[in-house]
């Protein structure tokens, strides 16, 4: 038997990914924690906003049609009827020549249907001069014009941002319904990692990818859990995996660097599941792993550190963001102009590390074992699997990091 | 003593809150918590980053210059001196007309310079078959190619991202020194406002903008500490204001929106320290206040949700990156086409909410009181001060949310 599948089309191993994410729960969180999660239903407003209508300026409330006309040397002239007090309600109801001052956020008097800026008025005795004339509904939020009652103000899969929560609350939405946050299995397996903490022997490396895909993994709304260092051995290897298998949702493996860790990782987990994808038309990124332990999606990745980010950034996401319910687009790309040529295998997808100045893409041509590129690269240049590359001076779209 | 200053520019307002941003302190973290936060020094490698000349690919270490001309039909014939182990150094010197094994990230033998790919090679009895020339230094990464020993690989002030965490474990960084992050009181006012959690009488809304700002103070490495709803009277209001003051490293206030509460807000922050600015030419936002109370800066914003939010973008990000000693670049904007004509008045910079589809800003004509354009908008469109608007078809620039 082969477990060496067939290299697949980076679409294929996205799907793959897509299909083996598991449902996400729901749960409740206050308000205040609410950001960055993902709503797990429709949000309904419970009222209608604003409940009155009310003036956006400090000024008089008016019937605009008595304001036709009018300008500096012609003003209306308008009987002041009264003063709303902010929060409370009109005790006075406007008829035709009458006005009433209203603060900003104050409810409009019964009767008027605009409100000039107190700036465009003059007092005259017991009356305001009205200098400019107001169109119906001129500096006025009408009556449920921001939401309705019932009306569905943000939809199930929404990533909530600062402006959502507001919104969350001025519909009422106190404790909020999210999915709740699958955690994320990390192992690095490889004999030749060592801790951070530790200065690495000749032949030995720290271990950068469990850092870099646990931040990853909190980026994409999830809870990053660490196994640490495995070493090369499929029995110490397949018992962390058993592990975590028990105690998260999906479990990401930074692969052992050489063919025989790749190996490994993929055995084990055929051993102890099912093995999709090993190998993905990507570069870098192609000894990218895809199979499942029990219900657990486990996804091997590449050791070399921008090789893991590339693969983070073009399919594991894709199961992150099935596991948190997040149906948002594909991330804004930028778009810029290529500094240089960029040829590129056909069948194949390349992730061009790039710089971006002034809307002037630079690729990074750093071998994807270098983490200076990674780190000092403002994101990728996909160069789709039917393309031969790009001319220098073509106008492409970049993937921010 | 009037305490409506005359309306100051937009970068007066900037100018003023960046001077009036503390410096900000340094502590230690763990690097599993360090994501987001931002370097209070310079980090320097503590090694040579590889440590020695290693492999990128599984194959065959070889002088570069014994496989000059190899090919398919000529192959160069390299005696197989032994195969070099992951995290060990490798035993055998090779010498001219050798090779020997070595896998990914793997260790070169003293005495090569490249590696040939195990794809383009063949056994061959005790010899291996090259079939294709190899450069010097190709598929290698040579010893501190990616960082040398002591040098700065990420500077202070940096905001970390997740392949930064990456950079900080490669170079032995386990407790990270990051700026402490600061403390930002958020007091909403305005009689009209009511808890999320009430359902609004006629008059009142609900306090939404408490929210929106502990989000983004949040969004910008800052802890929210809410003082919730303070009353419109100056007591009160003083107490709240001076509680805070106490124990919080700056304070944002969500202003009442009527005239009176605006004036209130400035009036209290003179009564206790100073005003530096009451009004700015921005729109929506022109009546915010900068002010002081002690050593601690404040901020009053415009009680109107999207007017909020246009100064937090464009006045307060720079108080909270000034405190947490942020040095990051303004935000990435994006280049977009405009889908109608954009009139603004000349000495204002206008801040349009637009909607952003296939690089075409639409902008959102809402009142600054409505909170859905504010949540359905992508961005914002900065109109200059010096600009009478932008016409149908401009190629402009969008700041996303």
């Amino acid at each position: 038997m082969s477990l060496f599948l067939s290299v697949v089309p980076v679409k294929r191993a996205i799907e793959v990914a897509k299909s083996l994410a598991t449902a996400p729960k729901t749960e409740y969180v206050p308000l205040t924690e609410a950001q960055e999660r993902v709503l797990s239903g429709d949000i309904a407003s419970d009222i209608d906003i604003p409940g009155f209508t009310r003036s956006v300026m400090d000024g008089y409330a008016v019937r605009a049609a008595d304001t036709a006309g009018a300008g500096e040397s012609a003003p209306a002239i308008l009987a002041l009827k009264g003063r709303v007090l902010m929060g409370n309600s009109a005790d006075c109801a406007v008829q035709t020549g009458e006005c009433a001052y209203v603060p900003t956020g104050g409810i409009l008097p019964e009767g008027t249907d605009a409100v000039v800026m107190a700036e465009n008025t003059e007092p005259f005795g017991d009356s305001i001069l009205i200098k400019k004339p107001a169109a119906d509904g001129e500096n006025v939020i009408r009556y449920n014009e921001d939401f309705k009652k019932g009306e569905v103000v943000l939809e199930k899969g929404r990533r909530l941002s600062a402006q959502d929560l507001g919104v969350l609350a001025a519909v009422g939405c106190a404790e909020v319904p999210v999915t709740k946050q699958p955690r994320i299995g990390i192992l690095s397996t490889g004999n030749e990692l060592v801790p951070v903490t530790q200065v690495p022997a000749t032949g030995q490396v720290r271990d950068v990818n469990s850092f870099v895909i646990a931040a990853f993994v909190r980026d994409h709304g999830c809870v990053p859990v660490s196994y640490g260092i495995v070493r090369d051995d499929r029995e110490a290897f397949g018992a962390a995996l058993a592990t975590a298998a028990r105690e998260c949702d999906a479990i990401l493996i930074s692969g052992g660097s050489s063919k025989d860790d790749r190996d490994m990782t993929a055995v084990v987990i055929a051993g102890m599941g099912k093995v999709f994808v090993h190998g993905v038309a990507i570069a870098p990124g192609k000894p990218t792993v895809i199979g499942r332990v029990g219900t657990v999606p486990v996804i091997g990745l590449p050791g070399h550190p921008a090789a893991t980010f590339v693969v983070l950034v073009a399919i594991v996401r894709h199961l992150l963001d099935g596991m948190t319910g997040n149906a948002a687009p594909d991330p804004v790309t930028l778009p810029a102009t290529l500094a240089m040529n960029v040829p590129s295998t056909k069948g194949r997808e390349d992730f061009l590390r790039v710089s971006l100045k002034d809307g002037i893409a630079t690729p990074l041509f750093g071998k994807s074992g270098l983490l200076n590129t990674l780190a000092n690269s403002d994101g990728v240049l996909r160069v789709p699997a039917e393309s031969e590359g790009f001319e220098k001076g073509s106008r492409v779209e970049i993937i921010p990091w």
